[in-house]
């Protein structure tokens, strides 16, 4: 993964949303406090994909997108509540995703096949329609531009900060810009709770290139952070494209490559958001997987790593006990040769070809008290590498989760 | 996997270890306090078998016993330390072994090659021989029958109390006994600290059958421990069978089949034992999935659940979040149709052919206090089941496993 920094222009958080994108965050009542609705607006019908969970208990607004996407690309809006995950509740469930669809396009005057729903929080309590149609109400009424940091507060749970990001570049000599929002994760791993994101950008993309595009970006952000196929039931990114910068993404020319590499950028500084304020996170790691055999394989070993409460509790200690890191990735099904096996930590260099390296454990414990840890774990049998994001396990990671009460 | 209970005799812990070997446990300064290296022997040549972790990184001793065991399975005597895990060690650590194994022969007065030797504790630090031989000497001068409590004494690293079992039947109308102590496990799950198990029978038994029935017993126990795949560099089961009971264990008859019932049965007890006993543990947690199409999915549905640390943090809760048991059996990468899955709490019917069933939570909180819970998950899609023990996980773990330092 090559970074599109050669005319990256801007990445400042807000700066370089697309225009034409209408938004709202607003408070209905179904978490206890906060605003809990969310709305993505944009007249023009845009371009529309989405990369879903594959857990097999999809949440009922998963189930539906997936299908409205399948029968029909273009969409207007996206609808989203916090505080209840409309999964796990059977046909009555999917019954009102209908019913959320229907009253939004009612209200927005456009067709109940424009809009598309989101859900995040509490899995297998039936939605309170009352307080969804009030919210859906607030919601329109409350659409305007530049309100990115409402609607991202509207779909937090768990999460302590708004995650807003937005980038631009020159495609086609026009200046293209992509802004998302997204929202954390239980603790992203082992299991992550739900991760939402919403894209929209200005660029010209045909449905299936922009389907496709967002699958490479994902694979290389979302899907590094710990996860991979382990996604909750309703974990969904969705991408809206308005077409308004006239700069036409066509895969005869280098602008595909040029906005997924852009797309790319914004999904790994949104996933990177999501690891710093993962659940009771005290410390942001990258784990580096370098010289395996295949791009998979080291991506495997890093997210036996990442997903190692054994190693994230050791990083939580600012414990250097490297054993871990090691332990984790022999666990991950992939062969390796322990004698062509290198480990460091920061610059410090832990273990080179299988043998310990002695007396490192002082400068060991100078990187371990470090807010951000890079780990790199060299298999030596390559050239492919793989690189995830993940946080430590504290304390408070099993206090928030043992009183995220029903 | 039918229990052996016709002809079970007696399940008492201690009183029915089979005779002809003598143990001890002592202390030797490799932990901070506490007994800390234990010998297992018998006077005469025993069959001898073993099931190893699957890590690529394994122990020093894990190599060294896989090797001599294919070489020659025929043992006298296990010599075990804790406090140290002897591995990613790289040369120096089998050296090391070798140099265990003969020193433990010569005071022994028997072959080099009759020693298997097993570790557990920190990784990545080389042993301190002369503690260990110093051990050796120790445990050799203090050998005695019926001192399995200071044995499993002294093979403990973070448990809190020693794990011994033993059982006996009539086999070949003779009594054959069983005897076994363990140590348990980081947390045993998502990933196993060390796992060690030393199982001693006077059955008259052949290394190959010996092995066989072994792995057996330890698929439906200490593999069903939340780990399978998942174990740490030194995880190992080992048993001896002197053949004292002279009754002979065959393929030819439904001596195989008693035996192998037996051994499974202390195998599942010891397993239960480490469940009960994981770190920070507050409950001890069964998980049965039924109806999948193959035993495999059936496990595997249920070690996802089991390995979740959502799961794991809600039940430490008392919550009853079962949304988080269907998301984690849904992440298994095994096909599931959500309208025929039903799931229970012990005896509460929580969701029926994928509706939730309204107004449980109250019943699910009386079941949620117990100290030991049972979920039944019914997938509908067969005839097969899998059973997995796990215990919750509370802040306690992290606490042990953040100041469990180098």
């Amino acid at each position: 993964m090559k970074y599109y920094k050669g005319k990256m222009m801007n990445m400042n958080t807000l700066d370089k949303f697309p225009k034409g994108f209408k938004t709202s965050g607003v408070r209905c009542g179904i978490k206890q406090k906060g605003n809990d609705m969310a709305l993505i607006y944009c007249d023009k019908l845009c371009s529309c994909a989405g990369v879903f969970t594959t857990n097999a208990f999809k949440a009922a607004s998963v189930i539906h997108n997936i299908e409205k996407l399948n029968d029909n690309p273009y969409a207007k809006a996206i609808i989203v509540n916090s505080g209840n995950a409309n999964a796990c509740t059977g046909k009555m469930g999917l019954q009102n995703v209908e019913d959320i669809c229907k009253t939004t396009a009612k209200i927005l005057k456009i067709e109940p096949d424009q809009v598309l729903n989101a859900s995040t929080g509490i899995i297998g309590v039936q939605l309170d329609m009352d307080k969804i149609k009030n919210g859906i109400n607030l919601c329109v009424n409350q659409l305007k531009e530049n309100s990115w940091e409402a609607t991202a507060s509207a779909i937090m749970t768990t999460d302590t900060i708004e995650k807003i990001y937005s980038v631009e570049s020159i495609i086609n000599e026009k200046a293209v810009r992509i802004g998302g929002i997204c929202k954390g994760a239980g603790m992203i791993c082992p299991n992550m709770a739900t991760m939402l994101c919403f894209i929209v950008t200005d660029a010209d993309i045909k449905p299936e290139l922009l389907e496709q595009s967002l699958k490479e970006a994902v694979e290389s952000s979302f899907n590094s952070l710990s996860v991979d196929g382990d996604m909750s039931t309703n974990d969904s990114v969705l991408i809206l494209a308005n077409g308004e910068s006239n700069s036409k993404i066509s895969k005869n020319d280098m602008s595909y490559n040029q906005f997924t590499e852009l797309l790319t950028c914004l999904c790994i500084e949104l996933a990177k958001k999501i690891a710093k304020d993962g659940e009771g996170a005290t410390k942001f790691i990258e784990i580096n997987v370098m010289d395996t055999d295949t791009k998979e394989n080291a991506k495997r070993i890093a997210l036996s790593i990442a997903n190692s409460a054994l190693v994230k509790t050791a990083l939580f200690g600012e414990d250097p006990n490297w054993g871990r890191i090691l332990c984790a990735a022999g666990k991950a099904g992939v062969e390796i040769m322990p004698e062509k096996v290198s480990l460091k930590f920061g610059d410090i260099l832990t273990v080179k070809n299988g043998e310990p390296i002695s007396n490192v454990i002082d400068d060991l414990k100078k990187v371990m008290i470090e807010k951000e840890i890079h780990i790199y774990l060299n298999i030596g049998s390559g050239n492919e590498s793989a690189k995830v994001f993940t946080c430590d396990m504290s304390y408070e990671y099993v206090k928030i989760n043992a009183e995220y009460h029903t």
